[in-house]
């Protein structure tokens, strides 16, 4: 699609996710899977020498197999062939001047959650955005599953009814092991003010912000450690209010033992409920208040809703999973991208990835969590 | 069992559950499935005539057919072939007064929970059950499935090494529609403080004491009406501090609409998990840390515990439910009556059912919410 | 409503099932367990010593302590307060002999399935019965459960379209140890012409007919060991046309190891398809051409069929098992029983519980499979 | 991968697959996701117009945009810069002559399933393969997915003991509707001798070889139409006998209303059984004889085999589906094109994706049940 709008593709430059990296694969099957990217140019490590080795890779050119962010982002910007957007998937503590620097050279940007390390530097991050203009994605990577996005659609024409009780989790068991592993998650500081709800806490809080449509505006939260001794937060959990008055809960840990992934979410309205899991994030389950419960997927005779179809690439039972979902965002961002190229938009429908404004209240969130445990009761969740 | 060990059946004498109520016939259920009981006696209703119609509807002798608890009780008080026990299952607000005379006269009982209407009452009933020195149970009636039972022992047995993380949830959607239904339970005053907490909440808060073997410290609750304008609690949610230090949350309600029942558990240790849900009750759900997860039920070939291998009727693959676990309170508890009629005890495994005190700390859990919510922060829970 | 209807139980006489007898427990808490019954009579064991202590064991009187059946049978027919039912759960080998006496006394019968030991004989009783007039139940138990009664409804109801595809399994693993169990099963020639067809595969075959309504007009087979070695059938794999034209297939074994119970069905018509799996019985899946899947469950809001609800004692959620289902049995028995006792139907709503002839068609389908399993190649299946 | 060992990517050619094929997009999708494939050459439609303009939406350029496979297959045997490997996605009835020449003229194929529309068109192919010293991968592609790799490496390992009982199914419905929907496959003679049998029949029936390793030496097939008066076959159910003895069964539809893709595997052997769904692949579910049931996934802790480690990309519970299954026998294809292309092995693993003579053993199955229908009795099923 982007080759008809534009008759190229999107010229994609990589920052971080080098050798041995999950995350850099995963951004770099995202940016493939659709054929809507060239990943042309990329610098990804830290490390200069291993950061041009892993681009040679990668089947990168020479020249633009760079040695560092800052070094990629300046050569790109003078090149008549320059990158359209760069993929930021390095460790939280450097996204605020690596998207700073982007948006100052006049990049789009995809950046992996969380979008900083503090709300005041997300803000900072979020106006930038806006005075440059650009299009911006914080890769809360779960919204793209096609029936997260049904859910959502479903509750915006009126499925459930009001929406009265959210219950979200997600539950780990990565650092139920007494030793902690190494890398920059577990360094002091790295990862921001608390492990967990910056790792894996924003991503259930957007999810319950994306389906539902709406903010929290306070909580009571109980941060700490379910392993005794630990430096780092491995557990929340904590009361939700939503704007509207729903009332809502959430239970994030990285430390129970035996777990997978545990990420889920159950909504309730006045009508009926919804539940997902993204372990099986091809069924949603729709609980309905006056006829039998329903799973929906992504299937042929009745129909799913416009968000779900634009983000199945195969339906009639063959599973699409956390890769796919991934590629989404990627498609979408390709999509918009191509739109500025082109002078117009590549696609008119309301974008459905995640934006800056989205990776502010994440920031929000681990706030207002923060100061709700020093105080030990309810704190009102910043505006973004 | 029973008959073996006495050369009869026990008999009991039942107060409250006349027709139409479910739960009444759920104790009549309980007590004829495994045969250990003769229903001999009866005040099945307030009003006397009806009590005395549904006595004998049941096949009750017309002189045991009673117009009303006290009559039962003193009647019965005075025969040679006085029952051994009764059965409670009237409103909240009246199991204080039927407690006490059934203990002042000499009765084992049996009492639907919660034991009464706020925690003073209940502390009244535990001390005079100690003084009469009568057996007592409390229907929490969950705590009676086989893998219910197979969670705590292997708790006990050290299978999860130390508790870390507690998750209860009971989500039911009888009180989704708006209209409240009529009924004692949304009269004021009539289920107690708090008609979620009463009704549902000291379900789940004592499941997760019961399979844990931890009692809780400390709560910070959210309680009141997911519906708005409405005058009874219908919702909870509360974060828990074991004493152990173990945190722990709670989610129950019974205003989510298209749920059905939704009791379960998920609960984690050092070495892994545990999940259960009342609807799929014979498959336990084990995580471990070190192996795949593997699905406990009752089969022949690997052993399940004592406690679940007790309370098992029928297995290779063969459902039991929610009537079987009921059952199980009342067979057990027949064999500790038989045992004090008969000098010795029928049985000298350790009682799984709940007791008199079980009852007072689900009250203490209702004042401990209440507290909370007016304070908005976090509360102790007394001991029982 | 048996007593409000004659003032009295139903008397029940068991014959079989004594000490260490899974199925002799399973149909005493059947007819437990609605309260329609006294069990006052019993021969529970081919030895004479043995048979009269376990029926005092059970709290029968010393003198319908019967020391054989043909002493029982020939003893209550000469009562006033004779038995009006015998229930026979023996070994297949004389059910024949029982039956055809206990049908000459003028009793109604309940008798385990299969019905007889081969064809003829099952052909003798049922022209026995027909003589005498008497009810008569076989206790194909799995259509008690209330969602097969409920699957059965909506393929009546027309919900499937015309049925085009069916497909049954019981897949279970007590013969799957290489050495063979002790006990009558697996004497040569107790059970029958062929132990896996006998013993579960007349079940699976006798649920596929319950549920469509359609008989098997030929089939053919795959019949013998899955072990090596072993002189007893313990697998039958079989292609099946039903007399409409509809096509399936069954597979069923004891001897698949690391199995539970297995039972299960998957019907499809022109509209839809229905699965139902014993193991979870509470669920019924309900695939539809033309919308989501639907999850059929005993609940309040949406309607489950007469047949479902007839059949349910505690919906929201409450599970109910395998022994429930077995006593949906046993409780229609005895309300038809009730009705001839009281010269009026008990109840004018059709008759549920499997019949007589329904127990000719299981040894007709014994007889055809192994017939077709000598010629390797297709058999008719004799009717009723 | 592949660059490191020969310096650049694999250059792919394809044939078929054009706009609004879901085949040939999973294709193109396949050979992007890991990068290791450059598609640089297509003759994606019969219609030399169409087919050209596809290929410049794809962003291939002008010069190897082809009008016909013919035309693509001589142009770029002809160029310095020739494609490695050709993809084959056309309809059944065209893949012998595309095979045959692509393998004359020196190129690696990758073809989709049925490998020909008959047994001797298969051999053909399968002969000038072997002649031609050419990597073929024929697409059955379920065996791409980690958790059957799993399968079949446990089945090898002997977590089973011997393979007794083989279970398959494949329950699709898109043919359930009464009219057939337009296309080859429906039109005479272009899917090959019997729709079902080639279309979904071979998927299911290479399934059961790959897990257990073993071939169906005979067969008893009942084929035909569900659905009366339609010219196509759309069921098949049969009876099997594999090599060493076990026994096994397979139920294939594409007519079954309301189901979606409902492929799936049971087997059992002496130890214990697998049973794997393909609507939710990333678990395998493990029945022990002797110790609980397990549910294997593509977890941390506990090690799956090879098979299913170098088939996934991201565990920790985040799933990966049917186009990662596809892409793994593509990606792994291209090592082995490597290999040959840089004179060493890129891999000295053995193979796993299905090769010709997997393709050929499909036709063989084919052809014996077509006969076993004709004959009514047991077919012997040729080898490769």
């Amino acid at each position: 699609m982007v080759i008809s709008t534009i008759g190229r593709r999107i010229r994609l430059g990589l920052i971080g996710g080098g050798p041995g990296s999950i995350i850099g694969e995963t951004h770099r099957i995202a940016a493939r899977l659709d054929g809507q990217y060239d990943i042309v140019a990329a610098a990804l490590s830290s490390n200069p020498e291993r950061a041009r080795q892993a681009a040679l890779d990668l089947g990168i050119d020479g020249e633009r197999a760079y040695a560092s962010w800052q070094q990629m982002l300046e050569a790109e910007a003078a090149r008549a062939d320059r990158i359209d957007a760069v993929a930021v998937m390095t460790p939280n503590d450097s996204h605020h001047a690596i998207c700073m620097l982007a948006l100052d050279l006049g990049f789009h940007v995809i950046c992996d959650k969380p979008l900083a390390n503090d709300l005041a530097q997300a803000r900072e991050i979020a106006a930038r955005a806006k005075a440059a203009d650009a299009e911006f994605c914080v890769t809360y990577c779960y919204t793209g599953f096609p029936m997260v996005r049904q859910a959502r659609d479903m509750v915006r024409a009126g499925a459930l009814g009001e929406i009265r009780q959210v219950h979200l989790q997600y539950v780990q068991s990565y650092l139920a092991p007494h030793d902690l592993p190494a890398g920059w998650r577990t360094e002091a500081g790295r990862a921001g003010s608390s492990l967990v709800l910056m790792d894996i806490g924003t991503h259930a809080f957007h999810l319950g912000a994306f389906v539902t449509g709406l903010d929290v505006a306070s909580l009571c939260a109980d941060v700490g450690s379910a392993i005794p001794g630990r430096a780092v937060d491995d557990y929340v959990s904590a009361l939700l209010r939503y704007e509207n008055g729903a009332r809502g809960s959430l239970w994030v840990t990285n430390a129970a033992a035996g777990s997978e992934h545990g990420l889920s979410f159950r909504i309730h309205g006045d009508k009926g409920g919804l539940e997902w899991h993204q372990e099986e994030p091809n069924r949603l389950i729709h609980r309905r208040q006056d006829a039998f419960e329903e799973i929906i997927t992504r299937r042929l005779g009745p129909s799913t809703s416009e968000g779900a179809q634009r983000s199945t690439r195969i339906a009639i039972g063959h599973p699409e999973g956390y890769l796919e979902a991934f590629a989404n965002l990627y498609t979408e961002f390709a999509q918009r991208v191509a739109g500025r190229i082109g002078g117009k938009p590549g696609d008119d429908r309301p974008t459905l990835f995640p934006g800056v404004s989205d990776g502010v209240k994440g920031l929000a969130f681990v706030a207002a969590s923060v100061k709700s445990m020093a105080t030990g009761g309810w704190q009102d969740v910043e505006r973004a």
